[in-house]
């Protein structure tokens, strides 16, 4: 018998118990409580072979000595790898296939709003005007990705079928059927200027944060058939600079956003984000775990790795992500 | 040589008469003005073997003895069947693939935008809150769409693989990949009982007139997963009782509704439509003519006639559409 920690922060880890624990009979289930206390015994916890984590403390892992892997709940793994006190342990993340028709789903839909002018015409009707404007078709707009990882390139298939012109930009080259890809450093201007709009799928990792700000905006296509550049990130809000998009949604260097993450979330009330109305804001449910699911593949990663096998989806760590 | 007279109402008739002389060298293109006047003589005019028309004038046919045929600049044809003095000539309607496409992304983009709690999440982002709210699967949701034409059959496809459920009714029985089917009047409780978000794209006849109320909206699913019905007319604007709209959206009986079509074009100022902030309007741009393409299919129809083959997409005029 092993024993499987959670840790998941604000989350309240009940049901999470529960399910874990019917779909792992023969291990031992235990959870931290929301404020990061345990109610058992330290020599208990000191038997923790899995760590199931959501933004887990600092101090927790001198507790686990016996630690064998960490399974993040989440695709993105900066919550760990922030961590100095982090174990040299494998890290896997979840793929989640729900997980990736949400992001495929909202990436679809942002794109289509601002493609079809969405803040345009809802601005028109609070004024009470009836106008319409120059449509330009889908197949005249670029929509370049940031970002060729499994939801980037799931995104890619939808919008190259909507009749979106699909460009990708990634770290490494990457070879996606109907994408023209961009890579590296050296590339990343050329892909700039070659988009219209912009969707950001990457991670935040110390080469990324910060990287979606005034500088980069200026790369963009300025004189494409929307009018300006397009924002949308999913990514992760550290990788935006919130100061430069509210300016440029102002000065239209931007021409609109839609922004699902945030540097600091909830987003505060003070954020001049709230009141920009060609920025389109979500509260972090792009694509939200969905807590049936979530224990289901979580319980496959313990049972591959209590049975030799490798854990799937890990982490790189030397990259970030 | 054949004449081909161009009578399109307020639009201007220059490009298109250049445009479809270049594709018809060998005929005689000639045009109205907007107002409905012609420049040239009566006998030029009389002429004329093919009309190309968008609200003609009742009064324009006594002046065609020779007509031919009619071709419809759009898709409906109520701008013709309504004319009292339409003489019993074939009409054809036009098909324009990139018109498809247009009304196809117009559809996608409202169902996913209340799919997505757009309308409630805008209002979260008025008042500054910042609140998750409960989301389900497109496949929780079904889109029940009236009028499986053209039109209706690749909106299906595309929300089919968005992952929503669809169903469809149509006044025959008709059987489209995917998609549940209903038809008929005694069928349309039944599907509008089983439907979460209703896509209209019926043509304006007699008997779909003002079909669009509170009695119909009363039959939609009250307790579906969005938390009320959803209303999407893309259709024509006479279908709707825009009073029973404005009483649904602020009583709940829907909880949200997207307009493109309205009784009367443009929208009044004073309608109270402007002000419902969970009713997306539109102003009858879901699917625009492009006008580079269709002087090109108008021509392709001239040929074909001319060649003594039969119109293409020919209006069954018992039948309304």
């Amino acid at each position: 018998m092993t024993t499987v920690l959670l840790s998941l922060a604000v989350w309240n880890p009940a049901r999470w118990l529960t399910s874990l624990q019917e779909r792992l009979p023969d291990e031992k289930v235990i959870a931290l409580e929301p404020d990061g206390s345990f109610a058992g015994t330290d020599a208990e916890l000191a038997e923790t072979e899995y760590l199931v984590a959501w933004k887990p403390q600092a101090e927790l892992f001198a507790r686990l000595p016996k630690l064998k892997a960490i399974l993040s709940v989440g695709a993105g793994v900066d919550h760990l790898l922030d961590i100095p006190t982090l174990p040299d342990l494998p890290i896997a993340r979840i793929v989640d296939p729900d997980l990736t028709n949400r992001m495929v789903e909202y990436v679809a839909w942002q794109a289509l709003h601002h493609l079809r002018l969405g803040p345009s015409y809802q601005a028109l009707q609070r004024a009470g005007q009836w106008r319409a404007l120059p449509q330009p078709a889908a197949r005249e707009v670029t929509v370049g990705i940031m970002g060729l990882g499994v939801l980037g390139i799931a995104s890619a298939e939808l919008l190259i079928q909507l009749g979106f012109r699909v460009t990708g930009w990634s770290r490494r080259a990457k070879d996606v059927a109907g994408v023209v890809g961009y890579h590296g450093d050296g590339q990343l201007r050329a892909f700039l200027g070659d988009t219209d709009i912009l969707v950001c799928l990457l991670p935040d990792t110390p080469k990324t944060r910060g990287m979606l700000s005034a500088k980069l905006f200026g790369q963009l296509r300025q004189d494409g058939p929307l009018g300006g550049p397009i924002l949308i990130n999913a990514g992760r809000g550290r990788l935006q600079n919130e100061a430069d998009i509210a300016a440029a949604l102002t000065n239209g260097l931007l021409r609109g956003a839609s922004l699902d993450v945030f540097a600091e979330e909830p987003l505060p009330a003070s954020s001049p984000l709230w009141k920009l109305d060609n920025l389109f804001i979500t509260p972090h449910v792009a694509s939200v775990s969905d807590p049936a699911v979530l224990p289901r593949l979580i319980a496959r990663q313990v049972k591959r790795m209590e049975a030799g096998e490798e854990l799937q989806y890990l982490v790189d760590r030397s990259a970030g992500y």
